[in-house]
């Protein structure tokens, strides 16, 4: 209810603040006998982690996961299983500077989240956001590293990638990318020679104490269909909540998106056609859910993204009692936070799939009939 | 869990099939002591109502509410006084015709959810798509208009209207219009030389037996800074998943939107400024919502629809074994669903909006401090 | 969160009040493709309609459940079938006198929820204690017999019976008993010499204008080892929840119960043995749940009833004011609710196996393994 | 969905097994502003503790909470102030000795949750129980005790203790008694010469390498009229499923409990009477909650608890397929729970009050009214 829990039979609680001891959470509801790669979820955790290229903040942390529970050695299986029981886990934060933010004790930072918690809370804690900091979604890569293991098995796969950075955009539709192709260049745009640009443009932003913001492209292929339960859990709504959670969202585009709403409806409709082993769509304007289930298509969102707001100039703003107050521009920030969403958004959709997965199995009956 | 329950404290369950005998929800944690006035709810209604002019569909229904409990007479105040007790209601179906749909049985309809709930379920209610018309919807602007009543109490107003209609656009930003401006016009737009040219469109389509889509703009005004929970419940996660719920989303975006993702972190951050009784800010590119988080300043969403799957046109599709055949266009259907869609997205988000305001009661030790 | 609403995957919620018009509920996340026998829920309803014997109240009540969705005709199976869409219903109130209440306006009866109503909302529904009437139960017996239908095509079977009324108790340990055996007697016990001893008691009490209670026990047989959600939704929490959610619950003992609490470890163990074709205790001291989660064995629970508050004896209570009033008996009760109160124990029991027999559908990765 | 989480507003999610590196949880929802005596905390994990006296378990832990979140020093008051954030805490286990265990990992105990949590998931930790052993409730000792300092700023006490070991029963009835008299004796009960003679008990019992249950009484008095959400979530019902979530209830009962349901109703009515600043009771039969209301008396609980399950005595048993095996009694085990139990009802008790505090702040539409 106070918003730090997600999903509902695979579910995500996190806690931890940017500059406190940790980060962490609660896995409840992992299915028991996942012979869980514990190396694969670090390795998540190394796409988001900060200070892995000079496009990112220079902040630089281990962000090792520990774990706490819901995992035994060798039962009936090699390597570590999960058990059914709650997997706990943390992160240290090894690089807090907290004392670098007293001077943000009365005043609010612009389009941060210092007002708003005051606000809310009747006070807030102002080492580096606290709670509302980016730094809290390294618990969301761990658990949704976690969900897309058993996707796995389930052959489900889900990949991202920059596809725009400012107005600089890849010339191709949406369509998966393996990851190889996405990590191969820091700014996790497949296409090489709009990478080449975006980087450019980081660069040079980054040089003026400016940010940009830009899209993400994810796609999820090999989902079943029958995925997603209406009328309020469509599939896409909560694929849409669980990335209008994430820190910097600005838009939301699903399948033929905004462009799919100047067309009309002769135009728009996906034809449903004979794929041999199942029935498919010629086209996929409709993203790959249907009625709010998906159908069997690749899953095709496209997700904007506002440059962030601590920019490295001057700036003006107001104190707790309203009085002007001049802002300096400093901190460890990234220029464009696109490259290291990438994997937000995976984790944040592998999450949502595992979830919708899982509900699935109740749908019916006879299970599997 | 199963999908038809939305909200945390102010929760609405719902149920009906488009040719069932009657539609209907529970509104359960409506607060005790409001004097619902039953005839605005009805109000409410009249404004989803198919047939309601010569750009919708041609059903006729008079969608009368029928309130089943919740509700006490003359409890020591005049009129209907919500008890705390849930709100039972139903919305009968008058103009049902089920064998209208009885040639569809072994047939998918392009970008209808017959395929999907069928790969769902294992079975489907073929009568007018069942769950997944579009009917659906009437429980959703029952609970809605009680929501607005909470709202009001509290000083808030929420108000929406048709912004574009395939192509053709208001000439105007995103800003709150009263319901006398844009219920002025069938179309919903309250700026009379769009509207008028949004209607010539739709008359157009409609002869053409096709349809189109557009975006609503949904402003809320005067609510109080501090209402959401993050990290998940961001106050804008909910608003997400609720206009993703709908039945024909295909985008959205909050304050700045897609312009939002093009600027600088520079040229996009809200500056504070002290409007003397509260901290507000110079601009509105936050969209009213900082770190999840209502700040007081106006709530502003774009969503854009598509265009409604059912044309008056021929079609080709698959049946259940993948064998091709042959769709003739019929049926009684709505050529742009967007007139129709402002009450329901003003309805969503008055759901979200209460939720929140009592959800906002937990949030301090010392309530009211 | 507003309290009317139980269960998790397989959910009900419900409203009402005993002199609305109506009550009624939403059974969210029934699976598809269940064949419901509609006359056996209508069945289960005579079982706890008042008026059915003179044992019970004379109020009297058609009781008949109008189904307003997720039901289809035909659908690749003949009868009702369930759609896995939301099953309304409503059950009219046709017996209701609102105005023989118009005298406790002001008054609080003892030991009904008068008082506390009006302290938790701030107004109260006066008309025969509103949502706080044991008729609100009527929508938890429909739920409760769809749910018992999914549990026959487990192999699951719910049982209880009235082991005691007042200080008169059936001579056997607690064991299943047939429905036939049960109901031989309207006052539902199945072993008929006390059964008539219990039934004199009530008609002594009755004509002394009094009321008496008792215990129920209830017993499931044939649930398989592993249902059940350590460790807060253990299977014997659940089953509490559901027990102490009836109007008149006093206490509740699993398995050995009372009585187990003094004995000594070695005593109150339950061996296991092999049974062949399943593993097996040779006591079942433990209810037939171990660690939260069932362990194959029968579950057998007792739970104590009080005696009803209304008598038809007068009596003092005081006003809102905190005045005395004399209050006089009167209205029409039940002398002994607990030949009623069978077939409510058994469709709780009936709602939180169904709940646990889907949620156990997500405790592996590989379903049925 | 999978059973780690309790309360609503007031929400607690736990981890952790046995003999893993920790345990911990989060408590998502506690209000901003409360300043939290984290001493106090760990004086209640003391309370909890193995090792405290000669009548517990061997196993000694230090039980030292980490706090890792959610809390902020200084800001506007002294001390840790809670921030409205999630609290994120540990607690180490030191003490764990996973070999001991070995020997059991084919071979299911009596009486545990060995045979079912294998039944379940597919495959168990074996290591002292995993997550089915009682260390679980460490986590619920530290948030319970976070809760009760809410309480507490509300004007409500809760307090338990040994009312009865096996047939040694004190010789008054249930009443509220301050910790000082309850925990003057290491058997917790405020009864000194009952208390003596469990001691005694215990300590015969232990020497027989056997274990003994009893009773414990909980009483929390000043709890306001109001609290509790009919229909499902009546107050009790949600204390009852807190009661029956413990490792070992066997009963539960509420006020007159068990000898309530021998009275007649004119006999057990509680006659409400004017307390000059409140409404109250002559009587309290009802144990403080009416239609599952609170009614501002005293709320009073009894709970059975079955003898341990571990006693140090050779013992039969079956294998996973089934062969006999035979046991030694070995391990580090309490003779009596019923001392260590006293905190963890309390503490569960405290989780359910506050939860219910905090949902009725959504009770009525003008907060306070």
């Amino acid at each position: 209810m106070a918003g730090n829990t997600f999903g509902n039979v695979f579910r995500l609680t996190t806690f931890g603040e940017s500059h406190g001891p940790a980060l962490g959470g609660i896995v409840d509801g992992c299915p028991a006998g996942l012979a869980l790669d514990v190396a694969a979820v670090q390795a998540e955790l190394a796409r988001r982690r900060p200070g892995q290229s000079a496009l990112t903040t220079s902040r630089s942390e281990a962000d090792e996961v520990q774990w706490l529970s819901g995992l035994v050695e060798g039962a009936a299986r090699e390597g570590q299983v999960t058990t059914g029981a709650p997997i706990g886990f943390t992160v240290a934060n090894t690089s807090a500077r907290p004392a670098d933010y007293d001077h943000l004790k009365d005043t609010f930072r612009p389009s941060h989240a210092d007002f708003t918690y005051e606000a809310k809370y009747g006070l807030r804690d102002v080492r580096g956001g606290g709670r509302a900091s980016a730094r809290e979604t390294v618990s969301r890569v761990v658990a949704g590293a976690v969900a897309r293991q058993i996707l796995a098995t389930l052959g489900v796969e889900v990949g991202a990638y920059v596809e725009r950075v400012q107005d600089i955009s890849m010339p191709l539709p949406p369509s998966f990318h393996s990851r190889d192709e996405v990590d191969a260049h820091p700014v996790r745009c497949p296409h090489p020679e709009t990478a080449a640009r975006m980087a450019d443009r980081i660069a040079d932003v980054k040089k003026a104490g400016d940010t940009v913001g830009g899209a993400i492209v994810l796609v999820a292929r090999g989902v079943p269909a029958g995925w997603g339960e209406p009328v309020f859990d469509r599939l896409h709504a909560d694929l849409a909540k669980a990335m209008w959670s994430l820190p910097a969202t600005k838009s939301l585009e699903l399948g033929s998106g905004l462009s799919g709403t100047l067309m009309c409806g002769s135009e728009h409709n996906d034809a449903f056609v004979n794929r041999g082993d199942r029935i498919g769509t010629s086209t996929n304007r409709s993203g790959g859910i249907q009625g709010g289930i998906s159908n069997g298509e690749d899953i095709v969102l496209r997700i904007g993204f506002k440059p962030v707001a601590t920019v490295l100039q001057p700036g003006s703003s107001v104190d707790r009692d309203g009085n002007p107050v001049e802002l300096e521009g400093r901190g460890r920030h990234d220029p464009c936070v696109l490259p290291r969403a990438v994997p937000l958004v995976e984790a944040m959709a592998c999450l949502v799939l595992v979830d919708h997965a899982l509900r699935q199995r109740a749908a019916r009956l006879t299970f599997g009939a």
